[in-house]
């Protein structure tokens, strides 16, 4: 995320979110963005699926790092990026659409440490992976 | 990886990789299998990066699951799932094609345990990203 | 922890955790257990600090560790070991007692997955360290 | 690791090493340590063991935060704490001496990543435990 002397975290984590080429490519949408917590959903669509039918270890692991990123980049106030994280799957996700939500436990000046859960969105919601993992700032 | 009694291993690591549509969404190519290495290449499409320039976080992620699930399916000898892992961005990656090669540490009944390396291709080839997991039988 | 057909898992864990040589060697207590939530408390005598007055860091991931061996096998009904985890600290965890809490966020036959986050306990309690781990079954 | 200008970082590391109150008491000792690698050997005491005679895990997991931390410190050439890590056991560690050598990836001026391989030392060596984590530098 870029930094913005005065300018507003959320407005630039949302313009960085829709320029990612990726994040489009794949078809995720920023469904809720504040200071305390993110959301990304994914639709997904069948290239998103491994030989199961289930989402792809992959898919997971993209919405993993994507959110704490931009979880993390929120809590440290701009341009940053994800350093490392670690993801459990939990069960085959399988379902129209998964929802990832990801909060920062700690940051300072050098790093946020951030969780993230994964869900299938369908009533009745259903974990499918958790991660944890660091953000540091660019630069 | 389908369980085949008496069947080939690789072969059928092959075929599965061929009908991932995930893998075939990004553009992933099986460069090199064997019951001691695998290799995955990925030719850095424009929709890979973010936005930045460099391939996206969750492109590494998804490189380091697939190669981990490969590489322990081969030593568990069947169908096989990644169940966890954990990844370390070391630099960040940009060229024209990354290179994952995993290997399996241990194997038993249970798990196989496996590390990957994700490098850019061009020479020198540079290390990018590090990463650990296990895999577990499926079923 | 051991299996015990109609036994108590709950007094199963609290017999077992008394006898574990290392965390009797370390001085752990196991201040609360139930279903739910297992909590380990852990003075932090001198011998448990690295240079700079901290407890060290091993300190922490044994910790995490055995938490998350406790929950995950409370889960799992039975003999229970930790096959892996990761651990994230936050920040110096300098103080009289470490508290260690960890529950269950999935469990089947085959494995059950925890997280642990880890305490000073004066008051105000002070978050210093998160872990996130497999627990599988013994034998 | 206290950064000394002009000083021998592994003349320092020894130094730090020898006043660790937590490496003491296990009874950890420095076996080998160079710009490349470090080496650090624990003899299994009855009192580092769990309940079924093997090395309890959080022995383990403080060999991989301690030979990552120094590996890593070495590697930034200065004081430095190990800020997370991940591990994996792969099987019980029975026998007389633990050897955990690690060894830095990839460093720069924030951070180091570091790996550690974990073996029980009797001939045939035995590969127990595999860990990798991130080292930064301190202040």
């Amino acid at each position: 995320m870029v930094d913005h002397e005065g300018g507003d975290i959320l407005n630039l984590a949302r313009a960085i979110f829709a320029e990612q080429p990726f994040t489009q490519f794949l078809g995720s949408e920023l469904a809720n963005i504040s200071q305390e917590k993110i959301e990304i959903r994914l639709p997904l669509k069948p290239q998103l699926l491994q030989q199961h039918g289930y989402a792809h270890g992959g898919v997971l692991s993209y919405l993993a790092d994507n959110a704490i990123t931009f979880a993390g980049g929120i809590a440290l106030n701009g341009d940053a990026l994800t350093s490392e994280f670690k993801i459990n799957y939990l069960r085959p996700a399988k379902g129209a659409v998964l929802v990832a939500r990801a909060e920062t436990l700690s940051s300072g000046r050098r790093q946020a440490v951030c969780r993230c859960d994964i869900f299938v969105e369908e009533a009745p919601e259903t974990l499918v992976a958790v991660a944890q993992g660091t953000v540091v700032p660019v630069g």
